[in-house]
């Protein structure tokens, strides 16, 4: 524990502590998501919510020309403060990281050559890619991808939307990952060490900034008295 | 089929045919969403787009104060015209009338008393309801409701966007039916056929609209050459 950490640990209720463990125990990285240029940011604070949900620890943006990721606190209900967000100027640059890293690419797109969500394999390691919500993924990432896969599509619908579209993959992935290896979060311990840390220390600013305002209005209410 | 089904029939291409048989085949009445009193109309027409896309025909919009339902065609792509969409007034009324109709109703809640999504059966016919983005599903359609569930939570998030969450519980309403029953889509032969007729006739009214654009656009160019 570094001395911060130690000094403020104690500051953190037990309960806190132990819903922190808790998500720490269900985090994986070895289960990543790639949004390619957005250009809804309620779509990618959607998929932020999702992805911190099902206990996926690092996200990828490769950023459109629209800047999409702004930290929209209201739909992500701040879960980006819980989770690793890379961002990217290129899908070259991302995937190619990922793949040197032991990531299959899998990418969402619905022509020809994709399979089902059923036929994808979630180990060991796996980089799901969800293109702009118009155009889909881009030719660099069906390029690089080791796959591509579609969600079977019953209705007139083409394609669900895009947060959608990977909130029902993310729920495959892991309902597989528990079937095939018993669990989902698998961090080493040395990591999981580190994120809980991180973790008390933004759960203990939390309670600090609330503690302060708090304090503020019992002034401001005592003041007007 | 009726006479003016049976004029314009011949007009379809076959292969746009035989894609309304295949969307008709997979089409359940026995499994439906109920969307109460949503404030955003992009989350009320994801939900259409997501429902079409696992073949559930009929849904229903319980109205809030803000009438969120504008058939936001950007959104839905438009998914509303090839599926029921009923407006109720209030929830009692709308969950009234699903339970005599043999509906046992889930309502999706985050507190005491609810079981996981996979503790529910869906047969034979269930009703999902889902609440309003902040408040969630109302005190009467908790006291209303045969089953609580919620869906499991790995992070510090306390819930997903709710068009998500229908989504996930859709995927595995229809994974599970499937398993249990071989098939989702179960219309009855004589409700197959109205809705086969149905569609034949709406997809021969958006060729006649789109030839019609087609032909003016040529005599502008026309003219303009």
């Amino acid at each position: 524990m570094t001395a911060e950490a130690k000094r403020e640990a104690p500051f953190l209720k037990p309960e806190r502590k132990a819903r922190i463990d808790e998500v720490v125990a269900a985090r994986t990285r070895t289960l990543t998501v790639v949004m390619e240029a957005f250009c809804d940011p309620q779509n990618v604070n959607a998929v932020l919510r999702t992805c911190d949900a099902y206990g996926v620890q690092d996200i990828h943006v490769v950023e459109g020309p629209q800047k999409p990721y702004d930290r929209n606190k209201k739909i992500s209900q701040n879960a980006d403060k819980w989770l690793d967000v890379f961002r990217w100027r290129s899908t070259a640059e991302c995937l190619g990281a990922l793949k040197s890293r032991g990531f299959s690419i899998y990418a969402t797109h619905l022509g020809d050559g994709s399979v089902g969500l059923d036929a994808l394999s979630f180990a060991p390691a796996v980089a799901l890619v969800f293109g702009n919500e118009s155009r889909g993924v881009s030719a660099e990432a069906l390029a690089l991808a080791d796959a591509l896969y579609a969600i079977p599509m019953r209705g007139f619908s083409q394609s669900l939307n895009v947060s959608v579209a990977a909130a029902v993959s993310l729920a495959r992935a892991v309902d597989r990952r528990e079937a095939e290896r018993g669990r989902h979060g698998d961090l080493p311990e040395g990591e999981a060490r580190a994120l809980r840390e991180r973790f008390y220390l933004l759960a203990v600013k939390q309670r600090a900034r609330i503690a302060k305002a708090e304090a503020v209005s019992e002034r401001r209410a005592r003041r007007r008295a």
